[in-house]
């Protein structure tokens, strides 16, 4: 048994911090936990035990461990994971999220994006690293249900994933057409793309794809990103 | 001179922290300010002098008070003022949260109201104080550009604010009737009813006003607070 050491992100593995998120793991990406850490005060152990062990994977009770890697809250479980690769579904809806650099942002998206069936997520670098352990705990665990690819640029995505049964819409102040009830489109397939939560979305993006924006009253600068992406991909999955 | 100490719920003054929220408030409720005070390193100091004396209130380089305030942040502009009480508007839509219980959350979604045209939110108690400087930070000075009152029980808003114009609705898991593009009721004047954070609207709102649903999928147990209300007030707002 090796000494995780907290998160960097040149590790070759991450972990999720509580019982939920590690949940999810264990039941959506068995293939990638290492193992699993229990705090000794932690009063569902049988639950976890079995669940660790049909998948043949090592639980252990362990507080300095958990002590460790808990950065002083209060956490009883916490499965540490392999971290993996993902490429998106060429059938199935897309975010994109351009230079996001919040965490908690990141993992609030995610977790929002799968209320929205959304499972594709494209991150334009750079971007926060998904696997941090503060992006896996914003989602909670709902990283684990999501593909997640990088992209260096729009062009390396559109290359693989942009064809003609596929709409991408960014998300801009500057777009001219509104997102209302009315007029939001119908597209089978579609791509949403968002920018980052101080600069938005660079000003090249309105040539990529149709510019969308969400009205607003002249009382606030933007949305926050979290909010207008909740509302795009609320708009589009229910239509 | 007084010494401001940091805020505390019994105290009769509140403050803002940074140089946006501190205009915000100059702007909207200039008659609550007591002092504003500016860090010897602050490069903007003559257009926010200006104000001030335009508005009759003292301007005071005080890089102690503004350390003694700041938390350890990169704050250079502190604006001090009279905590104040409001009441809402009669014949305007009205966002309703019961026993909200998160100050960041509050923030965001009183700058989202103000997006949406949402100029008049109810609280029903226990709920957060709106004067803690973290929702006004939160808020980006929104705050000041609203109306918050506070109830000790839906009857006692109801009392006062619904006639029958006014439509009520109160957004809930166990809502039969879906919030979709197609179903969006259109009252001229709606109150918009979110619960707590962690435990949601307690039955009885089902009773008190017409009960609605975010359709979301089965992977996730909810949406997050500031996203159900950032997308209830975009769709009332835009119809």
């Amino acid at each position: 048994m090796e000494i995780i050491k907290p998160y960097k992100g040149k590790c070759e593995y991450s972990y999720t911090l509580g019982a939920f998120p590690t949940y999810e793991l264990l039941k959506n990406r068995p293939e990638a936990v290492k193992e699993v850490y229990v705090h000794s005060s932690y009063t569902d152990k049988d639950k976890l035990g079995e669940l660790c062990s049909r998948a043949g994977i090592s639980l252990f009770t362990n507080d300095k461990q958990i002590a460790r890697l808990s950065d002083k809250e209060n956490v009883y479980v916490i499965g540490v994971y392999n971290k993996y690769e993902s490429v998106l579904a060429k059938d199935r809806p897309h975010l994109m999220l351009v230079n996001p650099g919040n965490m908690g942002n990141v993992g609030t998206i995610i977790r929002t994006a799968t209320a929205f069936n959304i499972f594709d997520i494209a991150i334009i670098s750079p971007g926060v690293d998904i696997h941090n352990p503060k992006v896996v705990r914003g989602s909670m665990g709902a990283l684990f249900h999501v593909n997640v690819e990088y992209f260096d640029s729009f062009e390396s995505y559109s290359k693989i994933y942009c064809t003609n049964e596929r709409e991408c819409f960014s998300f801009m102040l500057t777009a001219k057409e509104q997102l209302t009830l009315n007029t939001c489109p119908k597209p089978d397939l579609y791509t949403l793309i968002f920018g980052n939560e101080a600069s938005g979305l660079p000003e090249e993006y309105a040539t990529y794809a149709k510019p969308l924006i969400i009205p607003q009253s002249e009382h606030v600068d933007s949305l926050n990103l979290t909010i207008a992406c909740g509302i795009g991909m609320y708009m589009f999955n229910n239509r």
